[in-house]
């Protein structure tokens, strides 16, 4: 391993990429070098240079200081003067005199980040550097022991976590719905993690409690509910959200539930079409209602809900004496990005007195964007929206939100009226103690980031940014529709930025044998897939769906990507697999 | 306001506070920059100066460079030459050589965050700068617009709400379970913030994942299960903690109410003590238990559950023909501070052969200590335990940990095997993706900041700053307990940090009336809590309980808290109380 002992930036697993050229730890310093001015390019040599340092027998491979070639001078590689190799945490803050050394470790700390970051969008990096769990447990010490290490081991222990982290930040990661890192959403995530503090009560989160009340209201104005009215929360993700929509669905129609429990209310049943999250079953489970009493609606073959099936379902149910009690549309389906019929949907809703929730943790973002709201034309009628800012707006992660139309009745759902933590005889508004219409007791700040990136971008940055991605990925669809080797899951332009497709290797592509090309096939993503992960060039995701063999479902949401970044994916897909 | 437009350090809502001398932002600044060598004396007095500037209507309020008297120079207290003012977010990275834009912009957050935590931790200046919910709306422009706003409205906007957040870290704050401010948890935060990853599978949180692995394992081994075998998992707080665990031993009784519900079941009635926290009730109304069927318990005067009511609570259910399915007990009471006794708890759930849960989110940290583990005897009986490093280990929020003795319950509890994220033919060890066994689908990260706490101070580490509160305690308990005009809630030492306690203010302290006295006396607290908010000098929380009037709970889990401290809340009590 040549870069043993580096900051890994190069080729460590398998040599030369098509389409990048993989630059050694030495080579990418002198370009950072070249790149910044002041100090900041011997900073991130330095860095580079004291990563990760793993121990061999002799412990002859420590990086020199005078192993880098940086142009700026003097180089402040050789971190040794710095002394934390004698400081402990106990030397920080709250320690006497410890403001200066607190500033000197956190600054520290901040230079290994900003140099993770700067190098994380830089697209000759690797995405990964892709290890298979038992041999990343023995490639460092993780072990957790009675005695503190130094300062510096712990330095050391930073720059090896980000050593072997995923880069989500990377232009060409594309695995999960949320990709992408915002710088704005970035330095409020800090911010929030520096004021650590607790959503329950005013008292102690006065602002941020504020800012929830203004975006949440902001939120529900998007949606089109009258003024913005009703209520909301934000939730740790949003299968949670979804399960508060159930829950509140419930106790609207059966308030005795909550003293009585499910033995008290007839046998309820929801629906939710086959191509929904499975979030909602799960849901199902722990709240007693069980996942048998989740009915799953067809869809077509885009994987929208098919509305007649749903009235279908829903007067079968009430025949046989169950009530129907909850409804949760999918706008932007998981694999197919499928926005089900909300008009429709909400038509059958009213007609059977059903509660309905849309489940926009994917698709709801898109209502920021007047090209593509109409896709989501209904959710104004809905009972209650999850809505993840953390995926499509690239929030960081966690920023999910569920949207109430009714005021009030989550917190008559929710509330405990503890005592010990919503006193009735403070000084202030108590409305603005949001804590006791919560599941949780504690909640984590997730409204900061989201709150200072739309301030950053304005509505107009988040339209802008989300269209691109959707240009993005209408792009693929073309690219791609017609291609040598290339069969689409569904016809038609993605209504999201889901692009679902086979990629058939020569190999495959002229067998006869359909049983045969099946299994083959089924293979295909996988072994593509793996072969991504140890050459760490790009990440995307695939699974098989209903007797679908597995097909790559490509998703947009990080606004790094480009264009050229769309046509890698292709090339490189062809690369990986064109043996198989 | 003498202060108006400086960042708010001094005694601007009220003057004098008995014990410390308020600072005007100007001699704090002077202060600084003497404290400090090289640039950051006078980069803290910069950001000083530049701290939310409210707009007055003939705009005259700017601080001007000029109004600093820094002892370093140059002084770079005007910002104006950085250029922010025509940055916008879309100048930051992805944006082509938007490096350099990035780096300088996230360092200047970083500025304002390092003076934000030096500052919290100097007792000259206020944990809040209180203001009214409607106030504080108008204090500054919160709302969200469509238009961007430049760096510099956002650098602005981070200041303000600093400005108006409470100091957590601050050694003054005691108002909640959890409080300070540790600086490698900090740091592990900004470092999670930006690896922006998610926890269901190996494949995108490699190294979140095996410290997971590793922690659980750990804790695991302290609760004293053989060689740490079990299962756990990291959840957004104990709420959700004790949940889980509710949901865990329906499952493992009936685990048919999966797919079929609580129809399918007998009905079930959980036990907890009267003490216990409301999270208990709360999980049994989302469950569909319902909150009637948690049986409380009586609890003794020190508010430890009683074990033979317990007994006899369980013999009647089971007459009645209900199914006793979970037991509660909680180790560290909200407000008392209590430890139920867990051996003999555990002896009657053996007996019926009911699940038996430990919520110690607050008290669980005492394993950690030799001195007073012995508190906990009887937890390695448990069948799940919650425990919250983010509460008496001062990790930052959140960070709560559910242990599961029984392995791969949790597993086949909630999974539903969406496939299309996790695959069943990937590269790896399939055992590493822990998604599935959550209620939710996406998870944050919350475990590094506990792991590099954990390696930074070692397990001693942890014991010494746990001991050090319990003395604290220890000490602010003999300090009252003959002190004239206190009366201790419930008699003896306590037994975690809570200590209990009215005070009496001379006006109500002789009056004979008991009834008058005593709804004098419920007024006291408040009144006493809403001064301190108002000067901002420290926080501590109070509440009733039972028959008993509001009375203080004083808690300390604040590492920066020292004996100093204690002296100054009794005489903050008794300065803002005098009159009452």
């Amino acid at each position: 391993m040549a870069s043993h002992g580096f900051w890994s930036l190069g080729a460590e697993n398998g040599g030369e990429s098509g389409g990048q050229s993989p630059v050694t730890a030495r080579a990418w310093c002198q370009a950072a070098a070249q790149k910044f001015t002041g100090g900041i390019g011997s900073k991130l040599c330095a860095l580079l240079n004291v990563g990760e340092v793993e121990k061999s027998a002799d412990g002859a491979d420590k990086p020199e200081a005078e192993s880098c070639n940086c142009t700026t001078k003097p180089c402040n590689c050789s971190k040794s003067n710095l002394g934390f190799s004698e400081l402990y945490s106990t030397d920080l803050l709250p320690a006497l005199n410890g403001d200066l050394k607190t500033m000197t470790f956190l600054q520290e700390v901040v230079d290994i980040l900003l140099a993770y970051i700067v190098e994380s969008f830089d697209r000759s990096t690797k995405v990964i550097d892709f290890h298979y769990p038992n041999e990343l447990l023995q490639r460092n010490n993780w072990e957790l022991s009675d005695e503190p290490e130094t300062l510096d081991d712990i330095l050391i222990s930073c720059r090896a976590t980000l050593k072997y982290a995923i880069k989500t930040a990377h232009p060409r990661y594309f695995n999960q719905l949320s990709t992408g890192l915002d710088m704005v959403g970035l330095a409020a995530d800090w911010l929030t993690s520096t004021a650590n503090t607790n959503m329950f009560t005013y008292e102690v989160a006065p602002v941020f409690v504020l800012l929830e009340y203004v975006t949440l209201k902001k939120m529900r104005e998007i949606i089109g509910w009258e003024d913005g009215r009703g209520d909301g929360i934000f939730s740790p993700g949003g299968a949670i959200s979804n399960m508060y929509a159930m829950l509140l669905a419930r106790y609207k129609m059966f308030p005795e539930v909550k003293e009585k429990g499910m033995s008290s209310v007839p046998k309820l049943v929801a629906f939710t079409s086959e191509h929904s999250h499975f979030s909602i079953k799960k849901g199902a489970a722990a709240l007693g209602i069980g996942t048998e009493s989740v009915i799953c609606i067809k869809a077509d073959e885009r994987g929208k809900l098919i509305p007649s099936d749903l009235e279908r379902r829903i007067v079968e149910a009430k025949q046989k004496g169950y009530v129907p009690f909850f409804v949760s549309a999918t706008a932007g389906t998981t694999v197919y990005g499928a926005f089900d019929p909300l008009i429709a949907i909400s038509d059958i809703c009213k007609k059977y007195n059903v509660w309905m929730h849309v489940d926009g943790a994917w698709g709801g973002s898109l209502l920021m964007s007047r090209k593509h709201r109409w896709k989501l034309n209904g959710v104004e009628r809905a009972n209650s929206m999850t809505w993840n800012p953390h995926k499509m707006m690239a929030v960081p992660l966690q920023c999910s939100a569920l949207l109430v139309r009714e005021e009030g009745l989550m917190q008559s759902c929710n509330q405990m009226q503890a005592c010990y933590l919503f006193q009735q005889d403070k000084q202030y508004d108590l409305s603005y103690d949001t804590g006791d219409k919560a599941l949780q007791c504690g909640r984590h700040v997730d409204i900061f980031k989201l709150w200072l990136m739309w301030r950053a971008k304005g509505t107009i940055g988040f339209e802008a940014q989300i269209d691109k991605c959707l240009e993005l990925s209408e792009y693929l669809y073309n690219k791609i529709k017609d291609r040598e080797g290339y069969e689409m899951v569904f016809d038609g332009k993605p209504q999201h930025t889901n692009v679902c497709f086979w990629y058939l290797p020569p190999g495959v592509r002229y067998l006869e044998d359909k049983v045969e090309k099946m299994k083959r096939l089924h293979k295909v993503a996988p072994t593509i897939k793996a072969r991504m992960m140890e050459y760490g060039t790009t990440m995307v995701s695939y699974q098989p769906q209903g007797d679908k063999v597995n097909f790559f479902r490509m998703v947009i949401s990080n606004p790094a990507a480009t264009f050229e970044d769309i046509d890698f994916l292709i090339e490189e897909i062809e690369r990986l697999g064109q043996d198989l």
